[in-house]
C-alpha cells in the first residue's frame, strides 16, 4: 500500500485548508494513511511529518505496520498523548498553531480535553473531510483487496442455497454463512448478517432472528465479510416455494431497477442520477413508495463510506470509486426484495464485481 | 425490565445536576432507559417526560419496545430532530434551558450542530455519567439475562476442547465457537474472539488469526456472546502437549492470582483493592511485570463498562455489580496465560457465574 504517497498528498492539502496540523482520530483514516490496524490510535500530521500515538499493547504491531510516521507508545489516551506532544513541540513557536480535528470521530468530551491541554498553543478547528474524500477513489492495491473480499463474500451464496428451507431458523443460515466466511479467512462479517424470511423480508434491516423460514415467501439475504481490512456487501433475495405472479413481478421489477442503475454508472454522472435511475423504474411500476432507502453507498475500509447514492447527492462519480447498487421494494405485511452488487467505476462505465446470474432462485 | 423506574430515578437526578433536560445519545443508555434496541436514536429526557427520536426503519420496533417515552419518527439525524423538537417546545419559556449532553458519545460535529440549532433556547452542558453510574448496579431482570448469556458463553469451552489440536488454524477454532453461539441463539459475539496459540499467547489481544496451533504451548481463548442484549466474557487458557514445569508454574500462579482477587470481592471494597489482590500474588512470584493490563471491568449491555478494577480506581463495590476478574501474565516470545470469570457482587461477597473447574486442561 502506498501509505507514503497518501500521507504526502494529504500534507499538501493542509495549507489549502488553513491548517498547521491535522489530528486524525477516525481509525479507518489512521489505517488508510499509516497502515496501523490497532484499535486505539491517533495520527498527528504536520506539514512535513507525522506521529502515531498508541499504547503498550501495540508496540510490536505498530513497528511492523507503520513506516511513514514516528511512533509514540503512551499510557494515556492517544488524543491526550498527541496534545502533550504537540504542546511540547510548540514551545519554540510564538503564534498558536491551527489544529484541525475530525469532528465526526472526536467526541465532544475528547475535544474539550484537547482544548484544555493545548490552550495557548493551538486553536482547534473542525477540518473538512480530507481523508474521507481521498478514500472515495480506490487505488490499485485497494481494488485488489476489495476484489478478493467481494469474491469471498459472493461465495457465501452457495451456503444460502444449501441451508434455506422451510422450518430452518434464520439465525442457523447466518451461522452457517459466518462459519464458512471465518473458515476461509475472513476477519469477521462487515455488518450483522440479514436473513429476513416471509413477511419479515419487508423489514429493511431484518437481522437474522430465531424465526423459522416459512413454507413460501421471499428471503432477503444481505451479507458481507471483512478480508484484509476491506468490506464486501451483497444482497440476494431467494424465494421458498413457488412464487405468485405478484411476487415474480416484484422481483423482476427490482432487478430491472438494479440493472438500470448499474447501466448509468460512469465517470461524471452525479450520485443522485444513479439513485434516480433505479427509482424511476420502481416509480413506473407504482412501487416507488416501497423503496424506502437510498440506492447505494461507497464500500472500502468501512462498510458505509462516501459517496452516498441518494436523492440530492451532487457528488460526481470518478474512476476507482467503489459503490453498492441495491434498490429494493418492501410491501408491509407481505414481503420484500432487495438485490445488491458492488461495482467499481471504470473510465468508460463500471464493472460489477463477482458478477452472477440474478434470475430469481427458487428453493 | 423496569424502564419506567429507571427513567424516574434519572429524572430525579436532573435538578441535582442542574440540568433542565438530558439528551441521551449513547445507544446502550437509550436501551437501558427506554428498551429501544434500534441502531439510531436519541432520548430527550425532561423533568416529567421523555421523547425518543429515531427514523422510519424503526416505526414498528419503536412502538413495540418503548412504553415510557413519546416516539418521534423523523427523516433527520436523531440529535437534529431532538434539537428542533426542543426549540419548538421552548417557545413558551423565557430563559434558555440547560441541556445536558453525554460528552463521550456525542461527536464534536454533532455538538456543534446542536449548539447552532438550539441557540438562544438552550445552553449545552457536559453532563456527568448519570446513566453509566446507574447501570453499574444490575437489577434482578438484568441479572437473569446476564446469567443466561454467561451460561451460553461458558458452554463454548466444549468446542475449544474438541477443536484445538496441533495444525488447526486459530480462526477455525473461533469459527466453530461462533457457529455454536449463533446456533444457540446468540445475536453475535461480544468482541472479536481471541484464540492465541504458542508464542502468540503472549500477545494480550491476539485475535484469532490464520496461524496454526503448534505442537506444544499455551492457547489463550477469550470469548463472549451477546444474548438478549447482554454480554458474556470468559477466558480459558489450555495447553497443547505436556507443559514444562515453568509453564505449569505460570498457569498455577495466574490461577492463584485470580482466586485471590475473587476472594476479596465484597461490598465496600475499592475496585483498586481487587486489582491489588491479583497483582500482589504475581508480584510475589516475580511475574508482576508480565501482568500488563488491569484486573477487570464491568459487563452488561456493553462488554466494557463501569466499574474498572484497576490501579487507582476508588469506586467501591456494591451488591449487584457484575465484573470480570481476569489477571494474566505474558512472557514475550514464550507464551502467556489469562484466566477470567464474571462475578456478581452479593451482600456478603461474590458469586462466580457459571463456575467450573479451572485446573490446567491439557489437549
Amino acid at each position: 500500500m502506498d501509505y507514503a504517497g497518501r500521507l504526502r498528498r494529504l500534507q499538501r492539502q493542509l495549507s489549502d485548508s488553513k491548517l498547521d496540523f491535522l489530528l486524525v482520530t477516525h481509525l479507518p483514516n489512521v489505517r488508510y494513511l499509516s497502515g496501523f490496524t490497532g484499535s486505539s490510535a491517533a495520527l498527528l500530521i504536520g506539514p512535513a511529518d507525522a506521529t502515531l500515538f498508541t499504547d503498550g499493547r501495540y508496540i510490536t504491531q505498530a513497528r511492523e505496520e507503520v513506516a511513514n510516521a514516528r511512533i509514540v507508545i503512551g499510557t494515556k489516551a492517544p488524543v491526550t498523548a498527541a496534545a502533550e506532544f504537540l504542546v511540547g513541540r510548540r514551545k519554540k513557536f510564538r503564534a498558536p498553531a491551527v489544529l484541525g480535528i475530525e469532528p465526526e470521530s472526536l467526541t465532544s468530551g475528547a475535544r474539550d480535553r484537547l482544548a484544555v491541554l493545548t490552550r495557548g498553543k493551538a486553536r482547534l478547528r473542525s477540518a473538512p473531510q480530507l481523508v474521507e474524500r481521498a478514500r472515495m477513489v480506490k487505488d490499485a492495491d485497494e481494488l485488489r483487496l476489495i476484489r478478493r473480499a467481494i469474491k469471498l463474500g459472493a461465495s457465501l451464496f452457495r451456503i444460502i442455497c444449501n441451508t434455506i428451507k422451510p422450518g430452518v431458523r434464520e439465525v442457523e443460515v447466518a451461522a452457517a454463512m459466518e462459519f464458512e466466511a471465518r473458515s476461509k479467512g475472513a476477519e469477521g462479517m462487515s455488518f450483522p448478517t440479514i436473513i429476513a424470511a416471509g413477511a419479515r423480508s419487508a423489514v429493511v434491516h431484518g437481522r437474522a432472528s430465531a424465526a423459522r423460514i416459512p413454507r413460501r415467501g421471499f428471503v432477503v439475504c444481505d451479507f458481507g465479510v471483512i478480508l484484509t481490512g476491506y468490506c464486501s456487501d451483497r444482497t440476494r433475495t431467494v424465494h421458498v416455494g413457488q412464487p405468485s405472479r405478484e411476487a415474480r413481478r416484484l422481483y423482476d421489477t427490482v432487478l430491472e431497477a438494479q440493472l438500470a442503475a448499474i447501466a448509468v454508472v460512469r465517470p461524471g454522472v452525479m450520485a443522485a442520477e444513479v439513485d434516480e435511475a433505479a427509482r424511476s423504474v420502481l416509480h413506473k411500476a407504482k412501487l416507488a413508495e416501497y423503496f424506502t432507502h437510498s440506492t447505494g453507498h461507497g464500500v472500502g475500509l468501512e462498510i458505509h463510506e462516501a459517496p452516498r447514492l441518494a436523492v440530492g447527492q451532487e457528488q460526481k462519480l470518478e474512476p476507482g470509486m467503489v459503490v453498492t447498487i441495491e434498490p429494493g421494494a418492501y410491501i408491509p405485511g407481505k414481503g420484500g426484495v432487495r438485490i445488491e452488487d458492488v461495482v467499481v467505476v471504470t473510465p468508460s462505465g463500471c464493472e460489477v464485481l463477482a458478477p452472477a446470474d440474478k434470475q430469481l432462485v427458487i428453493l
